[in-house]
């Protein structure tokens, strides 16, 4: 049995909390990190975090601190899973105490608003850190928290943070895939959340199986155009963090960002719609800035254009899925892989 | 608009069925070819075929024959739907009725017993057609027969067939892709009813959606792998009839192999889960071969050969998902969709 880690969790949501209770039954020593202090106490001394994992009691060995400075006393490894809104004011707090020897993975699926930027090129313009990666896949935290079985991926440029990784978080019920391509997987965990609210206003207007995994199809091709595009492994959209995430969000009725696509495609406004879900839905954010990158990259994408246009609240449900209706046919997917020349 | 089409369906199974009603629909004359003179009777008298068709009223242009020759009385398309196993019988019944210049759709899923080949290698082995193509994608017959949304491709190297095949299905509810890899899409069809039977056991152990999703990952990994490796496109794998046809099985409660698949997790013997069905679960069939063509690739190929091992009950539906949980973890898909050196 080799040393454990020690390893700072950075956001104490459902899934900085089931990566802390992961780490904990692991035999890491584990410090996570929120501003609350209530949320920090209920931890220390109830070993529950009810709102965000109700029923689940949590490791002794998961500690809770909200001063950040004594959550980074000296960890092997750092883990980032707050909401993409926030990560930029966290990195901004985290500058004075990171170095450029630490190695931070973030654990987030999103872009930021109006920049567009990945969450790794906003961990590079705030802090000095250097070795980076991304943990993505079909994850949803619930099923992880109750012990159930998932396969995950690590994405890093760095072999050090990868073997981390591994030792970390790996055991019979978790599994730990490599890859290499960090914008690609952060990409794929965007633009999955975007197919995802679509999935779930097909779901709401009961258009069948058939509609579902045709739609899902197209958010796929998508995807992996807008990989090709943008420099990236377009056969990372195949794997966990693109296919593989898709589909846990389009399967599970737990995913947020597919209940929301449930309740617009049921007429609830979408205030209505984020509020009724009481946690932060990805998609919503994501929708714009996937567009942008793929307008900049000079791609045509009537899905996600589509559903940008339902959280704009320029074209109801009824009317952007019309436009998927109407996609030219000429041809499926053949091709989409290569670069553009 | 422009003139009806003489086309004829060779196979009136629940999916030969829909396709001619589809046809009758958009304004086509119909032949349905069926070896059965009582199911002809019922289509022409009664416009119903209940065991197939529950509930469906079919159009009046749709005529049944129980003639072969009758059947091909000149058409501009001939369209197969029959069982793979039936296949190469009725290319044999079909030889001396076709000519070179006949267009001939398969809109067959599996591979032949045996030999391990496509339908499109059967027919060309046993008749003179040359112009051929397949029809595949996501697409539960009831619910194209129920008028639902739905995609589907078809692949051929021949330009009229594709036009043909557009101008004959076609319409606001079914959209007709284009692709040119037959051999590739064939290959999607057999491998995507083995996933099938593999997410169906998932399901009945009630593993959850993060295992239900990693395994057709995997899965979705091991077709584009033999996709390459057999010289096809791989990135026919993320197209209708790979991806989308895989989702469709795994998400819809209609689907045949994904039914089988459930029964067999649930300790059933093969044979009670097969005629539970009451219809052909081609995964049943295509295993094995997937899996031939697999080790004549060199490829190792745990998923496929997971389901096979369970089907000639050399192992429990638990002990398969087992070796699925060792894979080796150390590469996600990265470089999976270039073909190998």
């Amino acid at each position: 049995v080799s040393e454990p880690l020690r390893i700072s969790v950075l956001g104490a949501g459902n899934w900085g909390t089931t990566l802390a209770q992961r780490l904990a039954k692991n035999g890491h020593a584990v410090q996570i990190w929120s501003r609350n202090p209530d949320k920090c106490q209920e931890i220390n001394e109830a070993h529950t975090s009810r709102r965000v994992l109700p029923g689940v009691r949590l490791a002794d060995a998961v500690r809770a601190v909200s001063d950040l400075g004594a959550a980074l006393a000296a960890p092997d490894l750092i883990l980032i899973a707050v909401p993409s809104q926030s990560f930029r004011a966290l990195c901004r707090a985290l500058a004075p105490w990171v170095r450029p020897e630490h190695q931070v993975v973030h654990c987030i699926k999103g872009l930021e608003r109006g920049s567009h930027a990945t969450m790794s090129e906003v961990l590079h313009e705030e802090t000095c850190v250097l070795q980076i990666g991304v943990l993505s896949g079909p994850n949803i935290a619930a099923e992880i928290a109750a012990d159930k079985f998932a396969g995950t991926l690590i994405a890093t440029r760095f072999p050090r943070i990868a073997a981390l990784v591994r030792r970390a978080l790996s055991c019979a019920q978790l599994r730990v895939f490599e890859g290499a391509d960090v914008r690609g997987v952060e990409l794929c965990g965007a633009a999955k959340n975007v197919i995802a609210l679509a999935a779930g206003m097909v779901d709401a207007l009961e258009l069948g199986a058939n509609a579902k995994a045709f739609l899902l199809t197209r958010g796929l091709y998508e995807l992996t155009r807008l990989l090709a595009a943008a420099g990236c492994d377009p056969s990372t959209a195949l794997g966990l963090a693109g296919c593989g995430d898709m589909m846990v969000t389009a399967i599970s009725p737990l995913s947020r960002n597919h209940r929301v696509g449930v309740a617009l495609g049921r007429g609830i406004p979408l205030a209505q719609a984020i509020s009724s879900i009481g946690m932060v839905a990805e998609g919503v954010y994501a929708a714009e800035s996937v567009c942008a990158l793929s307008r900049a990259h000079a791609l045509d994408q009537p899905l996600f254009e589509a559903v940008a246009r339902v959280l704009r609240e320029e074209a109801t449900v009824e009317q952007a899925l019309a436009t998927l209706r109407e996609l030219p046919t000429r041809h499926d997917v053949s091709r989409s892989l290569r670069r553009p020349a």
